[in-house]
């Protein structure tokens, strides 16, 4: 291997220079070896996103990350595997109904997920507030519940890509989260070595997602897919809408509640409207077409999986849910039409009532978060109820509150339309 | 003081957005603590490095890392103080005539120095090849000195700037050196806090220098001259050449040898010219005008301050000087006019020859270097000494040789004007 100096490298960078593919592999190995310091990595983090990376040098970074710990394979299944990626948003709870819906068709569905950090929450967090469910799997665990079940979802183990986990929990403390390179390699370094087949992201725009504008999601959404081509997996990107929450409720527990829901055939119609979508892409990218992929949710095909899935991992699918300690409910003003109800303000609302933690080390509110009762477009009545917050912590109720309250616009007419799939990208 | 959050500020500055003087204070305060880490400064040494700092944050970031340490006061000296700080440069040992020179003329010289790293020379570790000198003095000491003799070289108590210390050995690893306003508040912060009552400034432009052209000297030496203006130190700033070596003679005692023939009425003219008007500049600012600074090399006064100042930390100015155990000379190989001598490549050779370091805990060797028998513009006949390299290590001769062959141009015929003194800044 080349040997290079990592002072030079980061003043390339600096210069707008690109790295060649022997110093960006030089780079991460010696980064993952602790050999370039975290300070390197910072300055290079900070250069990389001021100045930016290629297609090529993108593609490097991401084989790289990669190649700095194991690769799982699940040909041995002899069945297509396909996986989702979400760029997070305020109430997507899609991967919980998705992975089971998916897996009634016969293609298996390797989910490896995370945990919420800031305002958008996470899939592990929601499935842990299931009584005895687990996260942490061995990889032979995770095989064995794919052949019995065809669906899995669980925390990435600690081999996959540790270049990326080292280089993530750097970026979040250097306030160098914000660069697609960056973004783009640490998704799909994780996405490529966990062996899925194909893969669909949904890169969330809005107000509550990453990517506030359509321009920069596009522009993320086609590196993501890029990369995901290079390396051989078969891969789309929907940009979905963001800008208003996902469904009614908000939460760990609370999301599972709307989850079960929709597997049960029920449910908000945005949030059916967006698993179908994304696994009618997941399965037709896995060769699965022409499938009625709406009728497994009545009938109850999803359901079955979905229990047989959270057996699997020690959960009881039929244990009662926790549930937040106090509720505090909000009637309309007025009467009037909801014309603008802000996800960002809403995921914040449910944050401060303990649904999401501050610190990586925190531990999260399974019953706490924000119920609508009404969404975007939808009429309201004067003292009717607006939302209800949850909460374990009556002292958390003001400042949610206060959060939740600038969400909203209601006008006595508007005319309001909501547009869930924004654009497709495939290669 | 008020409470920021690290990363919040780091995005702040990624953003191109102001810093406030209460944020900067913060910055500097928990970093000199250790509870901002060094990857969060890195990120943001970049950030800056990339998108600049206005004159109000250049001014407030140098009184924070003033304000992290003590800060030395001789007006009970009752004579006016002075210094002069290089940007450094190939040959530049300007340092070791000016302060007795300047200390002739009743004005006092406190100058805190530094050690070389990388191609340019450091004064410490020249004047240390004076058998017996010692760098580090107490403050009292340096205080008697200034007393007693008028002129003290020493190195900066660790008590000086500790935030400058800290950032400055981060910088020197993250790619992170060359911001303007990283450099202008390290120079200043340490000359301001040492308690000079005026400064000049030599900026040193070229391939020699650290910076290679002359706008951006111009503007560091306007941004050094305007923080020296704002902190009530009388500053001015000349801009002098460094594409060629400055004197004969690059090295450790070697560079002594010519300092003490410049200091004997002797020397190189271009060394000379330097030191007097920088010795002239400095004499102004402290209010001594109109006196022949010149004379007191020629008379033997400058020389008698040299010897008490060398006594007094403990060197003998008598004592024969460190030489090299080998020697290599080459000749010219064809009859011509110096038409380039590069500083850069001379000082690259000088290093590698051993008189500087690659790491700050490498140490130096005092005889080596290299010696040039005619500077640029002197004509030179086939077959006579060009220039003789200095190494008490002959393995080094080789690559040594390799980059000072690359400084040289000689031409039959050429017109060769050398302007030493460039422009001069003052408030």
């Amino acid at each position: 291997m080349s040997t290079f100096d990592a002072v030079d490298l980061i003043i390339a960078k600096r210069e707008k220079q690109e790295l060649s593919t022997e110093a960006i592999d030089w780079l991460i190995e010696n980064y993952t070896a602790g050999v370039v310091a975290d300070e390197q990595m910072s300055a290079m983090a900070m250069a990389i996103l001021l100045n930016g990376m290629n297609g090529r040098e993108i593609k490097d970074l991401t084989m790289a990350m990669i190649a700095s710990g194991e690769r799982l394979n699940f040909e041995s299944l002899g069945v297509p595997t396909t996986d989702k990626h979400s760029t997070g948003g305020v109430g997507d709870k899609i991967t919980l109904p998705l992975a089971p819906l998916v897996a009634v068709f016969g293609v298996a569905v390797p989910q490896l997920s995370g945990r919420g950090l800031g305002h958008t929450g996470g899939t592990l967090d929601k499935l842990e507030s299931i009584p005895g469910w687990r996260a942490n799997l061995s990889n032979q665990e995770m095989t064995k519940q794919l052949a019995e079940v065809g669906a899995v979802i669980c925390a990435a183990g600690s081999g996959l890509a540790p270049a990326d986990k080292k280089l993530y929990a750097l970026r979040d403390v250097t306030g160098t989260v914000e660069a697609i390179p960056l973004i783009a390699s640490s998704i799909m370094s994780k996405k490529i070595a966990e062996g899925t087949g194909s893969l669909v992201l949904d890169v969330k725009v809005g107000s509550g997602a990453f990517m506030k504008d359509f321009a920069r999601a596009r522009q993320l959404a086609e590196v993501l897919v890029q990369l995901g081509k290079d390396a051989g997996v078969n891969t789309s990107a929907l940009l979905t809408d963001m800008s208003t929450p996902l469904g009614l409720k908000v939460g760990n527990a609370l999301e599972v509640e709307e989850s079960v829901d929709v597997l049960a055939g029920g449910g908000p119609s945005d949030v059916i409207e967006i698993t179908v979508a994304l696994a009618t892409e997941m399965l037709n990218l896995a060769g699965v077409k022409d499938v009625d992929v709406a009728a497994a949710l009545k009938d109850g095909r999803a359901m079955d999986k979905w229990r047989a899935m959270i057996s699997a991992q020690g959960g009881d699918p039929e244990a009662k849910l926790p549930v937040a300690k106090e509720t505090q409910t909000v009637v309309a003003e007025s009467d009037g039409v909801i014309s603008e109800l802000d996800a960002l303000a809403v995921g914040l609302a449910s944050w401060r009532l303990g649904a999401g933690r501050a610190r990586k080390e925190d531990p999260v509110q399974f019953g706490a978060g924000v119920t609508l009762h009404a969404q975007l477009g939808d009429t309201v009545k004067k003292g009717a109820p607006l939302y209800t917050l949850h909460t374990d912590e009556p002292g958390r109720f003001a400042r949610a509150a206060e959060t939740i309250a600038k969400a909203y616009k209601i006008e006595t007419q508007a005319q309001v339309t909501r547009k869930l799939i924004l654009d497709r990208i495939s290669n």
